[in-house]
């Protein structure tokens, strides 16, 4: 271990609304020396995802909140650079919760972190956060254990160009299914449709989600992917089909609101259609995490599954990326590289 | 068949909000003579629902809209009193859906209508459109089917007192569930717990839902079944347990409302609790029927299980009764007795 210190990003206050400067502190330590069984891993890139907007929120939710003065929480891939556990050495890739910070310090099978092992021969780096990372196994479960497709069905997912959205996407067209994405903007509904292979992608930023729904959904909707909530949401409740599944991932169109969040209308739509709006959190399945990674990594390694990151350069960029997620400015998985691979 | 009038009760007007006088137009036809295969019914009871509502509205939903002129559709009991039909003999007591009308006439084994025998030994006639009836199997299959209750869950279960509300809560104690119901005023609260025998029930004209769900679901909500929607359904939706139940049946607070339906603000707790929120439409579980009339008439035989009806008498209340039901005005399940059974 290499006497340095350790720049940490931590919240400030709770934010009302989107975070601003004064919700978040920078700070800077000394790192410590390792006890016995602990680890220390250099922070490489981390996962900028719409989850962290919760975690900044007082109350009780699927997670404890962040506390105030605490290093923000991050998922994070690094590599270890200090050892003393025998169950990782000097050199590992781990993936796991490192926080919004240049190094992570602590216990090898810290519960918190929870670091596992991954492999750079298989994928590069960035994809251990994207499709092989918490949102490509949010995509995977959510998808195939929640919606339950069936070859044939419709999928329509929102977000299509993010870290879930191309996920989803991928995975239901490896299952048969015509898939729907919704993208802001041009360029991320042509990404999804060339080079992810969805059917259609409709652009809710220059037309109507309704008009366009009706004509790439001729048979209606089987499954919807929602991770934005909003009037999205209540469009395409709109347009189910009988006995069709909502799965609700996410709603980052409401997560910065000042006022209440904004419930579906049209969820009565349910009732007529016997159909089934389920949450999904990605922490339920972590056991079947190996079955997830073998199935996707043999579809990227026979070309037919693609992922797409974007990366913004430094630690200190971290509230800036954050609000690029919630602006839609980031087209890709955004993921924050902290410190270079080599 | 005797020669007689036929007084009827037809759609006269799609109303916006609450239906008025001018909502409906009260006719009369001579009854005409029957063809080879068809019968006429006398009308004894009809029943009165919220679904109503929704029926006179354009629109597609999960059964055709009434159309103007038409007599408004109605769910009833009445008895044979003409047949050419090797089906059905003068004298035989039927269920089905007869219309807001004195008399139907029509093909004995016509689809709209419906028609089956029952047993006026077994039951009073008006449990058939109760407990027996489209509620009790609604109510029924809703709870077991959807909601898939555990012994020990609780059950929480708004308009208790209504027809739905009164079954619910009572199969739920029979399948061995703590069940909470959620009523208007004292007299419909004090009759679902000491009569019906749920463990406890919420005034929610007079105390305050949230602070009651706390007091009375010590263990948190596994199963909300919903035929009101509105506050109280984003209300329970923050009690819900880990993966909760919550069955959609109706939501008679927003059936007259002229603005945008209220979807619920809280329905990210599905996501938190990884909790399931679907639709049920009785229709769906017509060939299931007899073995819930079997098993809640054993109930009733056995006198665990009660039902209690609010009876208005006359056709020509039938725009009151429906009121009366939007009104929260009827102490039990809402009928409208047509003619008198002898």
């Amino acid at each position: 271990m290499t006497s340095t210190m350790n720049r940490q990003i931590r919240l400030a206050a709770r934010p009302v609304g989107f975070p601003t400067a004064e919700s978040w502190s920078h700070t800077s330590e000394a790192l410590r020396t390792l006890n016995e069984g602990e680890i220390q891993i250099k922070t490489l890139y981390l996962s900028i995802d719409p989850a962290m907007r919760g975690w900044m929120n007082g109350g009780k939710s699927y997670i404890r909140p962040v506390e105030i003065n605490e290093v923000m929480r991050a998922g994070g891939v690094g590599i270890v650079v200090a050892s003393q556990s025998s169950r990782f050495a000097v050199g590992d890739y781990v993936s796991g919760s490192i926080g919004v910070q240049e190094y992570w310090t602590g216990m090898a099978d810290d519960k918190y972190g929870g670091f596992y092992k991954i492999d750079p021969a298989l994928a590069p780096l960035p994809a251990y956060l994207n499709a092989l990372g918490m949102p490509g196994m949010t995509a995977y479960f959510g998808l195939l254990d929640v919606g339950q497709p069936k070859a044939g069905e419709t999928v329509v997912v929102s977000g299509a160009a993010g870290a879930v959205g191309q996920t989803v996407g991928q995975v239901a067209k490896q299952k048969g299914c015509r898939v729907v994405g919704i993208a802001g903007g041009k360029e991320k509904c042509d990404f999804v449709v060339n080079e992810l292979g969805f059917d259609a992608c409709i652009d809710y930023k220059n037309s109507s989600v309704k008009d366009d729904l009706k004509e790439h959904c001729p048979n209606g909707v089987d499954i919807y992917f929602d991770n934005v909530g909003g009037e999205i949401l209540d469009t395409v409740l709109t347009r189910i089909n009988m006995k069709a599944r909502i799965i609700i991932c996410g709603a980052i169109s409401q997560y910065n609101n000042t006022s209440a969040i904004k419930g579906p209308s049209n969820y009565l739509a349910l009732l007529v259609n016997r159909a089934r709006m389920e949450g999904i959190v990605v922490f339920d399945y972590v056991k079947r995490y190996p079955e997830a990674v073998k199935e996707m990594s043999q579809w990227m390694a026979q070309g037919q599954f693609h992922t797409r990151e974007d990366i913004v350069q430094g630690l200190d960029q971290f509230p800036a990326a954050l609000m690029m997620l919630f602006e839609g400015k980031n087209f890709g998985k955004l993921i924050l590289q902290v410190s270079s691979e080599n």
